[in-house]
C-alpha cells in the first residue's frame, strides 16, 4: 500500500453521515477531495454536501465491498462500527484510522487497560460479567460509582450511576445485563480535552486542549485556553503524543481528561474528530476536520495554532429553535440539517471567538 | 412574497456550478441550508457539495422552471445568465437579487451609465457599435484604450487593447464586431475591490477593501489592508453602500476600483460573490459566501470584521499542480475540484493570514 498523499479529485470514503460526517465532507471538498458517505440511516446530514451516499447497514457485506471498491481510502465518524464491516472494507481500501484504534475504543475494558499499560492514569475500575462481579467490584471501588456498558456508550447513554451497594441489582437490570465496567468517580477540578493528529508517517500534531463543561452527561461547551495552566496543557499534549504512536494512529483522535490534584485521568478516548474540537472551525486556519482529511489522505498535517481564543457551545435538542435569535449574533453558527428536533440531540453549535489572550 | 428568513432546511438554488458556487454551497450547509445547483456543463465543482443538482442550458424553460419550483429562493454564481432565464425563474421563486442588478451588470455600457449616474466615476468611454463609431471614439478617448465587447467578457477575455487608432479595423475583427465599449487608460496608483452586501431588509454591510494586483488580466492576488488609506477605505465603503441601495440590491456585490490622484474610479461591478473576497474565509467568522446566504435566505447579516490581516493568491492553471508544496504550507488552501488544468483557469486559491497589523 502506498504511502503517496492521495492526490485531487480522490475520494474520500466515510462511514456515518452525521454532522461530523458533514463536516469531514465540507473539509475534504475544500482540498478538492471528494466523499462517499456510507449510512444505514436515509437523509444523513452529511449526505447534502457528499458526491455519493450509500444508504446500507453495517452489516451488508456486498454493500460495504462496493463502498471499499469505489473510494481511495476509507474513514469513519462514528467509532462503533462493527469489526467485521472495518475487515472487509480492509480487504478492498485502506482503513484509517487502523482496526487496533476501533477495537480499543469499542470497548471500555480494553481502552483503559490499554491506557494503564502506557502509565497513563485512568479512573479506578473493573470488569463486571454477572451480577456477582459487580458486587465484588462494588465493594472494591466503592459508592459513588458508575456502570457502564462496554460498548456502545455514548452522551451519557448505557450507564447508570449507583449511590449505594444495594443498588446492584437494579443496576444490572438497567443497562440490560451487558457486559459492564464499574468505574469509581474521579474526583476532579476540571474536565477537558486534548485534540490530536498523527499523520501516516508519524508525526503528531495537537491542538491546545480545551476545558469543557458537560451538562446531563453531554458535552455543553468548550472554552480555548479556559483556565487550564501551561504545564496542565503540555502533560495533556505529551500523553495525546503516546496514546496516538502507541496505535500507529492515523487521523485525528479526541481525549477527554480529568485534571485531579493528582495529575490527568483518562477519560475517554474517541477515535475521530470530536465535539470538543469544532471550535478550530473558527479559531485555525486548518480545523479538526481538515487535519483528520489530511492524515487519512496522507497529506502533511497543519501545525495546529490558533489565532484566536474560543467558547464552543452545543445547540442540544430545542435549543437551535433559537437560530434567528443566534443568527443576529456575529458569531460562528453551525445547524447541522437534521430533520427531526429531540431532546438530548445534538442540533448545531456556536462559537464566539475574541483575541488571543 | 415573505421577508421572513427562510428557516434550516429550506433550499437555495445556485445558478452555475463553478468555484464560487461550491464555496457557496459549503455556506449553506453551515448554516444548515440545502442547495441546488443548476448547471449546463457536466460534473461541476459545485455539484459535490450540493443537495441536487440539474443539468440543462440556460435557455431550457421547461427545466428552469422545475429547477424554480423546487428551491426556495433563486441565487447565482455568475452574472451571464440570460435574462430570459431569469424572467421564467422569477415567475416561480425570489431571485435574488434580482433582475435589475443583472440587467445592468451585463452589459457594460448599462453599467457605466448607471455608475455615472449616482455621480460615481468611471473611467472615461464610448459606446461602439460598429468600426465608424470606434473610429470616433478613439479620436475622443485616445490611446492606449482598449475595446471591452459590452458583454459577456471576464477575466481579460473579449477585450483588446488599441495602442494606435490605425489599429481600429483589426481591434474590431478581434472582438468579433460585437456591440462594445471603448475605454480609456486609467492612470491608477492602485487597484483596490469592496466586497458589499445588502440585506433583505436594505441593511448594508462592506468588507474591508482589499489591494488586488492583476497579472495578464486576472486577479493575481489581493491583501488586506494592503497599503490602502483609511480615507480611500472609507471612500470606498460609501461608494460600494451608494451602488448597493441604488439597486435595491440584495446579496454580495464585488465592485473593481482603481484609486488615481483625483479619487476612486469603478472599474467593474460583480453582482455576486467575488474572488478579490475569498480571504473573508480565513480572516473573517462570517465569510462572503455564508454573508451572500444569509441576504438571499432574508437572514440577518453579520458585521463583515476580520480578526487576521490577509493575503489570498490565485491558483491559476498549472500552479495547483504545486498542491504537495502548497499543503506543506500551514495556510488555507482551497483547490476547486475541476476535472482539466489548462491555462488561465481558476483552479484553486491560498489564503495567508497574519495578526491584525
Amino acid at each position: 500500500m502506498s504511502n503517496a498523499p492521495l492526490p485531487p479529485g480522490s475520494t474520500i470514503g466515510i462511514l456515518g453521515g452525521g454532522q461530523l460526517g458533514r463536516m469531514l465532507a465540507i473539509a475534504a471538498a475544500r482540498l478538492g477531495l471528494k466523499t462517499h458517505i456510507y449510512e444505514p440511516g436515509t437523509n444523513p446530514p452529511a449526505g447534502d454536501v457528499a458526491a455519493a451516499v450509500t444508504t446500507a447497514s453495517y452489516d451488508n457485506e456486498a454493500a460495504l465491498t462496493r463502498f471499499a471498491a469505489a473510494v481511495d481510502v476509507v474513514t469513519f465518524e462514528f467509532e462503533n462500527v462493527p469489526a467485521s464491516a472495518a475487515a472487509a472494507l480492509a480487504a478492498h481500501a485502506p482503513v484509517r484510522p487502523g482496526y487496533r484504534a476501533l477495537e480499543v475504543s469499542q470497548d471500555r475494558a480494553k481502552e483503559k487497560s490499554f491506557v494503564e499499560s502506557l502509565s497513563i492514569a485512568v479512573a479506578p475500575w473493573r470488569a463486571v460479567g454477572d451480577p456477582n462481579d459487580l458486587k465484588v467490584a462494588l465493594a472494591e471501588i466503592g459508592t459513588p460509582s458508575i456502570l457502564k456498558t462496554r460498548r456502545l456508550g455514548y452522551d451519557g447513554k448505557g450507564q447508570v450511576r449507583v449511590t449505594d451497594a444495594r443498588q446492584a441489582e437494579t443496576a444490572w437490570e438497567a443497562i440490560a445485563s451487558a457486559p459492564a465496567v464499574l468505574e469509581g468517580f474521579v474526583d476532579f477540578e476540571r474536565e477537558l480535552s486534548v485534540i490530536g493528529a498523527r499523520g501516516l508517517s508519524g508525526e503528531v500534531v495537537c491542538y491546545e486542549p480545551g476545558e469543557n463543561v458537560h451538562r446531563d452527561g453531554i458535552l455543553h461547551s468548550t472554552a480555548v485556553p479556559g483556565a487550564i495552566s501551561r504545564s496542565v496543557r503540555e502533560d495533556a499534549v505529551l500523553l495525546a503524543g503516546k496514546i496516538l504512536n502507541a496505535l500507529d494512529y492515523v487521523g485525528v483522535m479526541g481525549i477527554e481528561l480529568f485534571q485531579t490534584s493528582g495529575g490527568l485521568v483518562v477519560n475517554e478516548i474517541a477515535p475521530r474528530v470530536h465535539n470538543s474540537g469544532h471550535w478550530t472551525i473558527e479559531a485555525c486556519v486548518i480545523d479538526q476536520f481538515q487535519q483528520h482529511i489530511r492524515a487519512v489522505a496522507g497529506w502533511p498535517l497543519g501545525d495546529g495554532s490558533r489565532h484566536s481564543d474560543a467558547v464552543m457551545t452545543n445547540l442540544i435538542g430545542a435549543e437551535a429553535d433559537d437560530w434567528t435569535e443566534l443568527a443576529a449574533e456575529c458569531a460562528g453558527l453551525h445547524l447541522y440539517g437534521k430533520a427531526e428536533t429531540r431532546p438530548g440531540r445534538k442540533m448545531g453549535h456556536v462559537t464566539r471567538i475574541s483575541p488571543r489572550g
